[in-house]
């Protein structure tokens, strides 16, 4: 989204069993105008599977892996910007949203299973999507939505190969 | 939510493939306020992880398995329930979400990667979160948070064993 950059930092990744989550999380964070996703993990299928719908579904959306959290995160923070952790247990996302809206530099850290404690000291804001145990990827859509005020449904996606035509009924699809 | 009757079919699903994805389905329609999820394949896994989290955190969502979508949409319709279905290629959340709203009871179809060709006519609304491909989980959470206009995230769950207390930071519950 024009004026704000937020980007995503997935933790906990273990490459069997969370590649198709961590991928949703990423295509999710792409379609709903996030700049990109660093992974704390190695799994180049999830950073070619998202460079693959990139290509084809255009914008600029960047994944790499292997990142290291703990460095990333001081450094984020060091150069202003702002870390919001989602978690079931932290403050309910409508009291808070407000509060964080008007930072333009956002670490969303998205979180497997397993997430150090550390991490909950490290963010500014520890966000929860109702208290209750869902999915981080709808947590995710659900921060995302807010924190755009619903803008970002309409994003644009330039130097696409391909673009759907919104339909009543039926598959339209335009090459471009 | 009171006066609305939001319920999930899931169709499409695999059992080995998609139990996780499936599983994410139920819980993020559990947490934004719908009924419960009818599940058009045989998967006791899914069916008992959604009612492990039900037991212990509260409401009445439920979860059946078996079910048989094409008898079940008819006879939904014939009762005057309304269809949605979420597919990238359908129109845009915001432009029918005005529309969707006033109806009481609400069937939304949540496909994985293969839906046949039939449900896009069977639908009353095809309804697209983006255009984009993301998750059907991101896009579930999206429409049930854009239907009930964000009322849910306040949602109530009785006769829970545990909930959280929200916190600033760190993980606070509570054994009710």
């Amino acid at each position: 989204m024009p004026g704000k950059e937020v980007v995503i930092l997935r933790i906990g990744h273990r490459p069997e069993r969370d590649q198709r989550v961590t991928t949703h999380v990423g295509l999710t964070a792409r379609a709903l105008g996030a700049k990109g996703m660093y992974l704390a993990a190695s799994d180049k299928g999830v950073v070619e599977s998202i460079a693959d719908v990139t290509g084809r579904w255009g914008g600029d959306f960047f994944c790499e892996h292997n990142v290291k959290w703990r460095a990333f995160i001081r450094e984020w923070k060091a150069l202003g910007g702002v870390v919001v952790h989602l978690t079931m247990y932290g403050l309910n996302l409508p009291d808070v949203i407000g509060d964080i809206r008007p930072h333009d530099r956002i670490l969303v850290i998205v979180g497997a299973e397993k997430v150090p404690g550390e991490i909950y000291g490290l963010a500014d804001y520890n966000v929860a999507v109702t208290g209750q145990p869902h999915s981080e990827i709808s947590s995710l859509a659900l921060f995302l939505d807010h924190l755009f005020s619903g803008t970002e449904l309409a994003g644009d996606f330039p130097g696409a190969q391909i673009r759907i035509i919104p339909s009543r009924a039926g598959k339209r699809t335009e090459e471009m």
